[in-house]
């Protein structure tokens, strides 16, 4: 039985952020419509062609970390583009918190902000000169952390990255980390 | 204008008690004299040198710590008087640094001054809300690292506390770390 058009729009989002290198031809076929259906389906919902969902996802690339050996950073990295920007989750075990009332000790975060921050800066050696940080809200046993960097300034010597660390929606950390780079290692 | 010795080892008198962790570096600096001045003003006045000062401090008193188990504080606790001053030892080791380059990584540095601003606080449940840390220069393999905290404000529900870190008679880390405590608990 056929799907109608809305139903078939549907699962067409689903399946392009599941697999978003389907082809328009495969889609054709999963689907049993035809090959310009589907690229109009694609138009109404604004999802660009196979090509510049490839660009896309190139942009979004998972760079290699240079300053630090990558089992270096605390927490798991999932997204790295050096010089711009990188996400690392890292969930709050036992050995996080404090024994008396289980809220994750402070420089957990921190560890976890700092080598972030370290880690998106495109050099070989990477020092933290200043950081100014806030712990937002007490984070719990159980719950993941999920660190975001964006990379706001670079001098000659020196990189500004500001640090949201959530806990799904709510911000539980934030902080800006002033790091320097090694001129010989430019 | 540069002020007579005897303006100065007043000067000098004065800020040593409002500030006993000065390095001679840094009151030369202030007074616009050399090292040596400040040595042989020191020396004039009795008052011994910063490694002297931070033993004195340390023979004065020894408190427990109530806001943590004591072995959850980074670093040894070698002085504490609560709600005043305290001063804790790390030895930067091989699980400290930096793989390449053989660097303390910030985050131990942080957790060292993090743990002491929250262990000098009187009361039972203490958190950090924000810290501005400065990294002055970077600790190597085998170096002795001594945090030594003051408390310099209390509200009332919020206490600031002043952290520099040596090594030897070299600040190698500041912070100003504002914690707060737990209404029920004090």
């Amino acid at each position: 039985m056929r799907l109608s058009k809305r139903e078939r729009q549907k699962k067409l989002k689903l399946s392009l952020e599941a697999e978003p290198f389907l082809t328009d031809e495969e889609m054709a076929r999963r689907f049993g419509v035809s090959i310009q259906t589907i690229r109009l389906d694609r138009m109404e919902l604004g999802i660009p062609e196979l090509r510049g969902r490839i660009k896309h996802m190139a942009e979004k690339n998972f760079d290699g970390v240079r300053s630090l050996y990558p089992e270096e950073v605390i927490g798991q990295v999932t997204e790295l583009k050096l010089d711009h920007s990188g996400v690392s989750e890292l969930e709050i075990r036992e050995e996080h918190v404090f024994a008396r009332h289980r809220v994750a000790r402070g420089h957990h975060l921190f560890a976890q902000a700092n080598s972030l921050a370290v880690a998106v800066v495109d050099a070989e050696v990477v020092l933290t000169a200043t950081a100014s940080i806030r712990f937002v809200r007490p984070v719990r046993l159980g719950e993941k952390c999920v660190a975001v960097a964006r990379v706001t300034k670079v001098t000659s010597n020196r990189t500004q990255v500001d640090i949201q660390t959530f806990v799904e929606d709510e911000v539980v950390f934030q902080g800006v980390f002033d790091v320097y780079r090694s001129k010989e290692d430019q």
